[in-house]
């Protein structure tokens, strides 16, 4: 039904209905004039994320599913990335005259599907008319016994990745070539999928397409001798650059331990990009970028090292070359 | 300077600088993942509001200056309905391309100074390019030792007030009559204003248009006895309408009990409006409205008791009449 036909307050009580609380630590949920949750015992974390159609999702390929989805993903992976366990969402959301409530519908199932996976509750927000696009704004509220910033690498810290990079860059190409949204079931289907005249079953292309449409963080399981951490949002580049200018040290990576997917490989081969590039540049991976004493016992790849001073990228064969915090920033004039 | 010339990064370092924090229980500001603030004692509380250009506001009618220090107020009157204390806000800005860094600095110094006479601290926030309007999305937390909702209203209870009513609405209509945004300096001003042909000295026109584009919410300082609370952001009879909702209760108010002030009964004459449909419907009041014995201590005005059953305004001749929730509500459909 449309949205002018059921009305802000016909809105709200759907919202309620779908935002129902499970969660004791509730007090108040959704439709009062604030949510209220029984103290924390740790520190709070609180983490804010916008998402703007036309700037960071495009509803030619992106469900609203999966849109509602990835806007607790990309906060999950905040909160993650401080060593949080994360708690409370509220969605804000600005909607376009004559939106339909079945895409709302969807936006929030796809939040409480994360939600339920992360263990988070959906507490509130707001919601309002849009004149331009949809836009979408979530508060996840966590807490952490200790937050780790971004500001605590030391030389002689290895550096951490808790996953592989550039699926998600590749994701959004391969949905570019593809030009429609695709719904991402099990990965073990016999859809197929052509791009560029060569026909892909569909376990080499919704791996990377869910990387980028589907995001799921991960927190590292074991914080003992973590030293600073971030998420990769931005790209491995841009965001390393961010605990070097916090932590005020330097870094060497390895190209040849940067972590990629077969799927990413064997993409990028057919559209003909580097993989290494969308790696090292692509960003929205969500996996967690840390450092730690090398010795430590983890999962996680080992990519490279901290240094006193110096910004640096080693090839396959050794030879060194300088990095810059590049990757996509938002507002910068680009020189393409 | 241009936000495409500093770029995000630059326009974070600003927004850090901008928000150097004074308070020691926040543990990590600006700039990090995530805000970390130390824990409460009391019961968290939460709120989350949007204002998108075009439809909250337009730039055409209101100062940077004037929208931050708004943005902040709202969220402060939704805390302050809960009983609550307001503590830490978040500000999430998604901005035009080309948007002008002096204008985001005004608007972050009306943030402030909003948050500085309310104790609030500003602790981070998401920054991010808009292909459309200017859109702000602030979070306020906040906490409370008994958080106050909508649902506790008693047959018996007064109906109280805490400022008049209906000046935000006729501040609005008066803009749109000066037709230009108007900087709010001491209503002793001697600007004199020209409207539909009188002339008004500033003291009259000056504090309607304060009411609504810097309103000023006052916490209710004794809560004792307060058995329901709302703030009046839609109109006096739709907020009221939600306690009945809640509470499941009816409602009769006293048309001659609602506090109108002296400037908006002269401006409401001269326009040739009803100032009591501007006080009853208009909105924005950013007045708390709430409910407790009828025989408590308190400034605030009684308008009316709880019922059992029915919602009737009284006229000053003693006659009743039914009343609905009517107001200002999104998107629904209007019959003019």
């Amino acid at each position: 039904m449309s949205l002018s036909k059921i009305g802000e307050f016909g809105l709200i009580s759907m919202l309620r209905e779908l935002c129902q609380s499970q969660s004791r630590d509730v007090l108040i949920g959704m439709g009062d004039d604030s949510a209220a949750i029984s103290p924390f015992r740790g520190t709070t974390l609180i983490t804010s994320d916008m998402l703007l159609e036309g700037v960071h999702f495009d509803l030619s390929f992106i469900t609203f599913f999966q849109l509602g989805y990835k806007s607790l993903a990309v906060s999950l992976s905040d909160i993650f990335a401080m060593g949080g366990r994360p708690r409370y969402f509220l969605m804000n959301l600005g909607l376009p005259p004559g939106f339909d409530s079945r895409d709302i519908r969807e936006i929030y199932r796809g939040i409480k599907e994360m939600a339920r996976k992360a263990g988070v509750v959906v507490i509130g927000g707001d919601t309002c008319e849009s004149r331009h696009g949809l836009v979408l704004s979530g508060t996840l509220i966590g807490d952490t016994d200790r937050a780790i910033t971004r500001s605590g690498a030391r030389p002689g810290d290895g550096i951490f990745v808790t996953g592989t990079l550039g699926d998600s860059a590749m994701g959004l190409v391969l949905l570019k070539e593809l030009g429609r949204r695709i719904e991402i079931q099990s990965s073990r289907s016999r859809r197929r999928f052509r791009i560029r005249g060569i026909e892909f079953p569909a376990k080499d292309i919704l791996p990377l397409l869910k990387k980028h449409l589907m995001p799921e963080p991960v927190p590292l399981k074991d914080l003992s001798g973590v030293t600073s951490m971030i998420d990769i949002s931005d790209g491995l580049l841009i965001d390393l650059s961010h605990i070097c200018d916090e932590s005020k040290v330097g870094a060497i990576i390895y190209e040849d331990k940067i972590p990629l997917s077969l799927e990413l490989i064997k993409a990028a081969e057919t559209i003909g990009v580097d993989p290494l590039k969308l790696a090292m540049k692509g960003g929205e991976d969500y996996v967690l970028l840390f450092t730690a004493p090398p010795d430590i016992k983890t999962d996680a790849i080992m990519i490279g090292e901290v240094v006193k001073k110096g910004r640096f990228i080693v090839d396959n064969k050794g030879r060194r070359a300088r990095f810059k915090a590049e990757g996509f920033e938002h507002f910068k004039e680009q020189r393409l």
